[in-house]
């Protein structure tokens, strides 16, 4: 009895080396994990819905791997609903790697994901300002075009050259120092991971098209105490202008400041989708202002019901 | 065996007349009542707290019997907390009366209670315009000092005129139409009246001395959906320069968005009290859009509980 | 040529008093000043509309020389508009006076205005509690009464005492300490009191009836960072169920976001009242982050219009 | 003398179709235009910066041609500020293309952009289920692989046919029905394009890392009436854990209610970017209601314009 995850493949890709990663930490349980390479974080997520996977680990933010923004759109789409359980973080920095033998002298072609070539830009004008772009299908196939000899360089992970056999030219390239992707463990609709204390809830919504609506659904969050570490709004592709928010916010569901505002949301909100509480991959997303008014939320429940029921209190 | 009600007397104020109609409503219960005039509406509270009342009378709002604002104040201070039970209001209109046989031209001297004065200053202004003042502690007192022979004419609530044998020279004079007094029925901490779905809240708070804090302590209220139908502040006796806020609600206790308001609120404020929930003397105080949302509350609960549990939901 | 002032008479009253501090200060100028002792606030408001008088001195909080709420009635009220141009703070106290050669054993009877008995009862539970309140137009009237044998013994300002020759039995009787009365200066309408840095604006407006109205009209206010130090809501006596509110903003008209407040307030209100702008009482009210703000407001602007003409900036 | 204007190439991509589009609108003026074909959206306005372009074309959501993301991103980073002036959309719809003579049943590689990849998926699984994927650096160079016989069959803009002499084996294929891309027109900063009463503004800004500071910068506009069409977040790379907001706000920067929230907003931000207003694409983007408080808007500030001078006005 193995455990079947689905990722952004082949072999050799950042999204591979998180599922490596998520492995380790057991947040596939004991059984065994068989990879299963996917074409899209789109095509991973279906692998769940159709029953192919258990489990997707794909990128949902910064990636150099693939478009993120499909990640999201993929979420919320298709006939079943799915989950995020766990997340890491993995710093992003390629290697550049050649067939043996290969020096810089020699690179004409260059071949990378498009998306990583605007990672690796400066070094490359810098480097091997003459080489053309070859654009793959993700930065472990590039990898494997310099292998099958397609193009002369590649930047890519570097487990990449050793699964195809490569040199390694240069190491830890990126344009941008500590740029980081996020990687989540994606899963049909369950339990959430537990409560830890320092955890992140991501729900999914959409508003009626009146002015103000936006600000009102975020005062749920912000009037109860609740942070949110990300926003995003994409086009909803249902309704023309109208749009789909994203909010990652800082506590889990079983934290009832957040389980309050979440059903205040659902009042609000045309459409909502709960994608998961999970433990947080930093500390400093937790929120100890939440945490004191947590230890204060059992005195006001008290209150209230002293008031209620005609107990003295105050 | 009997209820004591104290109240602002003596017999022949629009409070005994209050008592009179809380009675035949059966705001007391079932055995006797036996009024106990007061001096002042903190006098009458006191009454309650000192055990020689199981309930008061007082104006709460608009009166011209006695200062509201003392009921106010005292309702909060003392050392047993009290409530509110019951509310109804009353038009305010005066009878000029005088003993039998005198004129309006004979009036020279003309009693009120001071506050009273400022709602007949037009009638008189037009009727007897050189009729000399003489303050009352209280309308009936006024018709008193008729009787007594301590002043030719008094403005009062009609049944004055017949407890103390006096003629009725002019009815329903009120510089201002439909001038009106809401008048509460208070008792020690005890369980709020049954919810009617048309009821009235009111809690008194201080908040901490900084910028936005009433904005994001009223934002408790409407961003769960419940209006307010007044508010006041009032010097705050204990802190030089800081507020007592008063605000009345359009929900009971019992309903959840007012109860968890209220928590929220608890969290805020510096101090805080319950004074009570009520049904409210008018209907068009009801607040339909808040019941439409009561009942979509379960369905947004089941949708959190949903969520908690991996149910499957959305 | 004098400047006349109306006020809540007789002489010997504390609004007497802080008439005459006014007076020193050079509140009315330079002109001689001609008090106008009225029967109420309301009464002295009356005298400037009728032209009878330039200013009137008026207490507007915690009064005890009478009812504060007929001051903000008062002000709002009549066809033609005034204006809070100065204000002072007074704390309050009462000597206790008698004819000369009268003891406290010799008191049967007792005179004050109500609202001060209210602050005396205390003392005279426990230094004569058998004796028969009487009640007085005005605290000074009290005095009066004393002076011509209507009444054993007054509670009154201390100057009452020299005015009706009157001996002094107990000085700075209080129930409650540290009791203050805040007292303005009100004329016709006029360019405000010049800005101090220190500075108090009184706005009166009605909302429409609907959820939130309240709290999104306090938003312009602390969205703008501006304080309020004082907010109050009166029966609207036009129309049934609806309130006036009354908010003392810690900022002056011309300062820039106090003036986009009431602008936006404007919008907002069915109904609103610029009722003036004058320096505190106290220094507490300096609110140093509106400073602070106004300061950085240049910069701002400066910002705004460089983006409007695309000059470089940023 | 001509205009330069960058976009993503080569010839035959849906933004060269864009930026013919805005050609033929006057959108850069009367003097010729020259394309400059730009690897990405970032090079483009890299032209811009560079001097190399007078202006750039670049799709700014929901492209098929490229990373909008990077769009977001590129627009705020380099050294000289860039700016938007003219909008237009464009309906994405898909050619499949062949070399002449080529049947569906020949095609064994599929070229496309690895993200318009994702818009086919659907009509490549029933029509070319066993056809291998070959990545393009864009739509157009998808079509020349084709031309060049490195792949059977392309899907690109119906005009990249025409370019490369290739045959159409279906027209108007997309997975999503009306997917549409906006595109932008970018240019050096200078004055906003003129209000028509139905546009669009940008900003850009980063706020303290605190509660609710996003809640109280979004309420600036709410506040004020205007409208958000859209937001974004994108991870700031200056400072891990904070994120860059992109605000399109449904306005002019010449509508003062527009001015005044960026001028609050100002205030909030430890960073803003104004990005330019222009005439919105669409008519339903129009906001009647702050057109309608634009009119009274004048009234308001006549009012405090007469309260700070003492004018009658009330």
């Amino acid at each position: 009895m193995t455990t079947t995850v689905a990722y952004l493949g082949p072999a050799g890709t950042f999204t591979e080396a998180a599922l490596q990663q998520f492995t380790d930490r057991g947040a596939f349980g004991t059984a065994d994990v068989t990879p299963l390479p996917c074409a899209s974080p789109a095509a991973a997520l279906d692998a769940i819905r159709d029953g192919r996977a258990h489990y997707a680990v794909v990128a949902i933010e910064n990636s150099v791997d693939g478009a993120v923004t499909g990640t999201y759109d993929a979420l919320v789409e298709g006939d079943r609903s799915v989950q995020i359980f766990h997340e890491l973080e993995i710093e992003i920095a390629f290697d550049v790697m050649v067939r043996p033998g290969t020096t810089l002298a020699d690179v004409t072609t260059f071949a990378t994901h498009p998306i990583a070539h605007q990672q690796v830009r400066h070094w490359l004008a810098k480097h091997a300002p003459h080489a053309e772009f070859v654009p793959a299908s993700s930065n472990a196939a590039a990898a494997q075009l310099v292998a099958e000899g397609k193009a002369d360089a590649a930047a890519a992970p570097g487990r990449a050259a050793e699964i195809f056999g490569l040199d390694t030219l240069a190491e830890g390239v990126a344009d941008r120092n500590d740029a980081r992707t996020r990687f989540v463990v994606v899963g049909a609709r369950d339990a959430p991971t537990a409560r830890t204390g320092n955890d992140t809830t991501l729900v999914v919504f959409t508003l009626p098209n009146e002015p103000g609506t936006l600000v009102y659904a975020l005062q749920e969050f912000a009037q109860r105490g609740v942070s949110l570490s990300r926003i995003a709004s994409r086009p909803n592709p249902d309704k023309t202008r109208t749009y789909r928010f994203y909010v990652d916010a800082v506590a889990h569901i079983d934290d009832l400041p957040l389980a309050e505002a979440l059903r205040a949301l659902w009042l609000r909100a045309e459409d909502i989708s709960f994608l998961g509480s999970w433990p947080s991959a930093h500390e400093d997303g937790r929120d100890d202002a939440l945490a004191a008014d947590l230890a204060r939320l059992d005195e006001a429940t008290a209150w209230v019901t002293a008031a209620r029921t005609g107990k003295a209190d105050q």
